[in-house]
């Protein structure tokens, strides 16, 4: 460490994203990117907006993208907070909401940005762990904390919680926030975002990254009463008071227009992840079931490591975690149906060989 | 305040933008925006890059934009730090550079945004003086100090420090960082860039918001030693590991890469702030010499707050900073040469009338 960093800057522990490897070629199937294209009405309204306004601020509200996130889920646009990546989001969260005497709990297996927001922030927390078919059970968490945070679909695993789970959970937990971090929700869980009218304490989180192809635009959201926004609001104005750039703004508007892309591609990838789980199924893989966009799976006598690496010689990117209780799994995101026949016809090679 | 926020929230003191209006006509002289469009070659990029590509996540490291920024500079690319706007980059150093046990010192009269940093994160801080003609003076930055933070050009002020003067405060302060915020640089002052090789506690920032005319991008950056920078790689790794997306790194590298464009552009910029500093003492204002891309302009007879009002009536936006030592000022955008025109021309009548 350098000596001028601030005090405790070298304890913090950064989040590891999958590698973005400049490799033309590549079967691409390691960081939960949609395989299909974003709405070509989007880039038509970036294509629109690179004019000479862009000498001028962002609207610091991003006005038209909140408003046209909340058409989509028919809710008002004062419940409904924009950031720059719903991993920025996520950030203004703990610091504005989630930074209490109590620990923060989430589960044992989750997205590991959630620790490594603590770690920056001097947040507490404690993790929960999965039961052994990694369900989140929710009466683990009925204890003192200050805050839960829950990803749904959760991720590595892809499992779901149904929204009725998510509403007794809110039930019994009334003096926290309860994060709900829907990221992968588009691809067949149930959003939480109608139970956000009845209870205060509930933050909704979703991303453009994954469902509407939009990786590349880094545009996230969250929903909440607007108390509890308010705390997102004073955050991003002693941080950032423009995070979303004029071409996020005009490209997320417009993607979030175009229902009908989204439900056809959302589908795709639905299908493709079915027909993928039934062939992993038939090569010996143990599959959790998933309502997102991959697949984590872990075949009966083959580690993880080691098919990430043979699979790796072939091309394709799978991501592996080297933790504890995952360390046998790969996550493999679903790509195009081609690309997913790839995989599989490697796997099939890679199996007959070993 | 909500019973949900995080300890602490309710005590920040979020900044306060420039009003962003949505009025068609209005001469905008209020946010320090460039008059002049963005480089043609900027949107030609932004447009070649509305495309398909955007269902993948950016270039976390964003290479190819800290490649072009380190050639216009004549450094290393691995002396180059980029963010979502300077501000971002900003909020990163504080967290990563400035949380000592010592307090940051910043003149009492500078960019407001310094001392919002400092309650976000919780970083102690004092401000020193400014002398009567609003200029710094390097000697009273000489006493225990956790960072020392000088924008140069100065902000409201425009008043610039020659690079000897800040090579004097290094000298003099090698056991904190010294940052030094140029997002107003290329308007007249010199840069601290080429002191960087020479004192591993320097960190200069810049923007392409203003002399680049991309305020609507949201492209900044911090120059540093490898080892200084790593702090900021720290936090930004622990807060969002894709800042900047693929229509900012694009459009930011044509821009970068278009030295004519501008060149041109801030030249004209300079010439129409020299015309107006003239046309603005011929009028009976007391104009701060300005490096900047705005002035800071009292009139000897009239408040800033009312002249600010009367202009508004004739469509002109202006800013005023209703703060100690300084509530006399306007401090007003270098716009088209036709818009300080009108300028003028409301100010003619102003005073004739009053």
């Amino acid at each position: 460490m350098d000596k001028y960093w601030s005090t405790g800057i070298a304890d913090i522990r950064p989040y590891m994203p999958g590698e973005q490897p400049a490799i033309a070629g590549l079967v691409k199937l390691n960081t939960n990117e949609n395989p299909f294209p974003p709405s070509p009405a989007a880039l038509e309204a970036i294509r629109h907006h690179a004019n000479e306004d862009l000498r001028l601020y962002p609207d610091p509200d991003s006005t038209r993208l909140r408003e046209a996130f909340a058409g989509v889920h028919g809710i008002a646009p004062e419940c409904v907070f924009a950031g720059n990546s719903s991993d920025e989001v996520l950030a203004h969260a703990f610091l504005g909401l989630l930074k209490h005497a109590s620990p923060v709990l989430f589960p044992d297996i989750t997205y590991s940005f959630y620790p490594v927001y603590c770690y920056l922030y001097g947040i507490a927390f404690e993790t929960v762990p999965l039961d052994a078919q990694f369900g989140v059970r929710i009466g683990d968490y009925a204890r003192a904390n200050g805050g839960i945070v829950l990803p749904n679909p959760n991720a590595p695993t892809g499992r779901a919680l149904a929204r009725g789970d998510i509403r007794r959970l809110l039930e019994n937990n009334r003096e926290s926030v309860v994060l709900v971090d829907e990221a992968y929700v588009d691809f067949g869980a149930e959003s939480a975002i109608p139970l956000v009218e009845e209870f205060p304490n509930l933050l909704v989180t979703q991303t453009l990254s994954k469902s509407r192809s939009l990786a590349g635009l880094r545009v996230g959201f969250a929903v909440g009463q607007p108390g509890l926004l308010q705390a997102l609001e004073r955050v991003k104005g002693s941080f950032n008071s423009y995070p979303l750039d004029r071409l996020a703004i005009a490209g997320g508007t417009a993607a979030l227009q175009d229902q009908a892309h989204f439900e056809h591609t959302r589908r795709e990838v639905i299908a493709i992840r079915e027909w993928l789980a039934a062939q992993l199924t038939r090569l010996g893989f143990e599959v959790v079931p998933s309502q997102a966009n991959f697949l984590f799976a872990a075949h009966a006598s083959h580690a993880g490591e080691g098919l990430l690496r043979l699979l790796r010689e072939r091309r394709i990117l799978v991501r592996h975690f080297a933790a504890p209780r995952i360390d046998r799994f790969l996550r493999i995101t679903i790509g195009t149906r081609a690309q997913c026949e790839l995989l599989v016809a490697a796997l099939e090679d890679i199996l007959q060989t070993c």
